[in-house]
């Protein structure tokens, strides 16, 4: 079980680290994205210090660039995370393994399958990140012209989560006798056939696949719209945040406890775990000077493909004068609104130009980014952490593996000296790390409950 | 290279082995169908004996069976097979790992996704096992209600297969040049968007992975229909066929490779692996006892239940008098027409009852079953090769792992002895070791190919 004084951490992996210019980087790999070895070396790092989980994003299309930007940037392809995750599970020994996948363009007979699948092979390692999508390339590779409307989306990814969670049910924990001397392998009274028919999907059941050993795998989400946060609150046991003030963290840890309080959920089963991109040097200026030189290794071309990517405004910063400052409001956003605002927010704060607007989103993409010694990032991380803005982190590298050694190297020993951070798994499962409890199956569940 | 003059041989997994009775055998481990372990003690036995492949079969639903059957057999719930093989990935080095997926129910971009990421995961060993779904419970698992009928499903299957290696070819082999000098990492002259909008399908692409190592993974088919037969010479590169009499086989062989021909292919190029189970003894009475054995497990339900799904008559059985000769001919089936069919002549040709006919198929669902001594199965092996009517085959034991040691420390030996089996891998990748060619990407093939 999880003490409630120590943080969660998570480590978000991307090939070669989260700073757009990363890839051009000496320390990383040239060949990091479709490279095994490379996974496996992130993950032994991370295990090693006994993170809760590695987590990989994802959008089933390439991301919307012109050809000019696409050209510069290195996370245009990537591993399919359930079967890198599947991989990695073999490899690794106790860490949770989180992976992100879409309820507008999956089937949720065959997602339960593979999460079901990837809980089982992990022995309850399994964690599913929950998003609506948000990318325009993806619709027309799944016959549609256009996203659904942002409303339409989250209608969609209730149901979906429901007959998922229906479907994990569709065998009790104990269905499988397996009598050899009888013969009777399956208690069929224990099997449930779903048999859902809704407003946007319709499912038999049964899942051919036993209840995972966690029950579910952990359901992830991270949403700060208000759908999203509805969402979130409603469902997400871990909730990822891109939260770069401590003030709107608070906020925003608050309204969710509250919220999940609502419906019935303990605090301690909501984790909120914002990211941070943790610059490190052995003084303030040395991790300056590592910042400007990933800033230095982005092209115009790269910054302005990722800030219309972001900003959901594709057409319009071309003609922009980056020395010019942000405005206060563009046109709201079909794709990620929750990052938009955050953006919008942080130059008005700041009074940012769009050159320095821009150069933040490309090593941080709106999560907190902290420049500095092991110390200084340890203790901004327990300051969020006291002041009730994060129950733990989802570390964002800069480069990876550098950016990864150097946490695990000088800013864990930090975080464990101040008794913020526990120094070996204490469960088998995920859901025993974290604190989260088995979900009891809904077929079986009191009445009362 | 493969040499023409030795056989190719695959491991066709199943969680107990392939006998309907297998999971009470005191030597199979009560709880294989979700254990990796056991999956990883079955790889590395045809790995250490240098097999082909391990295979993997899969329906995205429970089979279905009354509940009465359903409670008597193991095999209703398993692994997702492409986790499963992702997992494996990283626990071996040079067997190819074939999954089945059908082309009825899933989406071509994640399809493709996946499979190119397995492919990358393991070096290049991925293969794809082409069906087009047959049984009644996949359908409502998807929102339908019926399967398609069988020539419908071909149509889409035919157009799904190309949409997906036109994903496959998003990039060209060389479009990653990962500059970091100049901070070019991709030339995005070799990137081609798919752009497809048919009958069945609309895919814009392009994949958001690179290319995978073998080209394409290795297109597997099954389908003995006119339309399957069909499929398979256009798109089969290892064609699996249940044929369990010579004359058929031969002739099953020699229509195959002629309608390939017509589609441009050369012999080499598609490669026939019926399947086939040993019953293995140090005598042909102690094999027989051994399968009059696993026959004793089974139950009349499960019997039944089997009988009357292979045969694609669900309903009627039951009131069947067991001991009564099958008739010449059944209502055609909207399942699996081939299966019917081999099974029908099997029982013309024999005489057999019903009860005879449940249990060859139970034992061996319509496969060529060969009861006797590691010499006899060596010796019908390599009759049914030299007198092509095999380049190979697809090993189904009838208990696992008992029936796999027996095969490895037995059989292969003998068919080594023959000069018909290699005693090492001889490429890298899967395609290298079958002998087939690395195909070229669509998008810069010579126009005269
Ligand atoms: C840490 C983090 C990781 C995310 N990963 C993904 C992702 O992999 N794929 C995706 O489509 N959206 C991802 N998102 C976006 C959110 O899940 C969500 O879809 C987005 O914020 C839009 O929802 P909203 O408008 O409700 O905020 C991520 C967000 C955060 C904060
Ligand atoms: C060795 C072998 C394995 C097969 N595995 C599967 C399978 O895993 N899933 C499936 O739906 N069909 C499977 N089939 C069935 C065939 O792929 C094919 O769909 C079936 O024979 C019906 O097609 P047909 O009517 O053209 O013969 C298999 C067949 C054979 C011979």
């Amino acid at each position: 079980m999880r003490r409630n004084d120590e943080m969660t951490l998570g480590l978000f992996l991307r090939p070669a680290g989260h700073h757009e210019g990363s890839w051009r980087d000496p320390d990383v790999p040239a060949k990091g994205e479709v490279d095994i070895d490379h996974y496996a070396k992130l993950a032994a790092l991370a295990e090693g210090a006994a993170l809760h989980f590695i987590f990989l994003a994802d959008t089933p299309s390439v991301i919307e660039q012109d050809y000019a930007a696409m050209a510069r940037v290195s996370r245009t392809i990537c591993f399919e995370p359930i079967t890198l995750l599947s991989a990695l599970s073999s490899r690794t020994q106790s860490i949770g393994l989180a992976a992100t996948a879409t309820t507008t363009y999956h089937q949720p007979y065959h997602l339960a399958r593979m999460f079901a699948s990837l809980d089982h092979l992990s022995g309850g390692r399994a964690a599913w990140n929950i998003v609506t999508s948000g990318h325009r390339f993806e619709a027309p590779n799944f016959g549609e012209e256009e996203l659904p409307d942002h409303d339409t989306r989250y209608v969609r990814a209730k149901e979906f989560v429901r007959v998922v969670e229906g479907l994990w049910d569709s065998w009790e924990d104990d269905a499988f006798i397996r009598d050899k001397q009888s013969g009777v392998f399956v208690d069929t009274t224990k099997l449930h056939v779903l048999n859902h028919r809704g407003s946007c999907l319709s499912v038999r059941g049964p899942l051919n696949i036993a209840r995972p050993p966690q029950g579910y795998p952990v359901l992830v989400q991270a949403g700060a719209s208000d759908s999203g946060i509805q969402f979130a609150a409603e469902f997400g046991e871990v909730i990822f945040a891109a939260e770069p003030s401590l003030e709107n963290g608070k906020r925003y840890y608050a309204t969710i406890k509250e919220k999940a309080r609502s419906f019935g959920r303990e605090d301690s089963q909501v984790l909120i775990m914002p990211g941070i991109v943790p610059v490190i040097g052995t003084s303030k200026e040395e991790a300056s000077e590592k910042l400007q030189r990933l800033h230095s290794y982005m092209h115009i071309d790269t910054l302005i493909g990722l800030a219309s990517r972001v900003l959901g405004s594709v057409a319009d910063l071309r003609s922009v004068d980056l020395d010019s400052f942000v405005p206060e409001s563009l046109p709201q956003t079909n794709f990620f609104q929750s990052r938009q605002k955050v953006l919008l927010e942080l130059a008005a704060r700041h009074k940012l130009t769009w050159r320095d607007l821009i150069r933040l989103v490309a090593a941080s993409r709106g999560h907190l980014m902290v420049v500095g010694t092991p110390d200084e990032v340890a203790n901004i991380m327990v300051d969020t952490f006291d002041q009730r803005a994060a129950d733990g982190f989802n570390v964002m590298p800069p480069t990876l593996p550098g950016g990864m050694t150097e946490f695990v190297g000088l800013v864990v020993p930090e975080l464990r000296r101040r008794g913020k951070f526990r120094s070996r798994y204490s469960g088998q499962t995920l859901r025993e790390n974290l604190g989260l409890k088995r979900p009891l199956n809904r077929f079986t569940r009191p009445i009362a409950e």
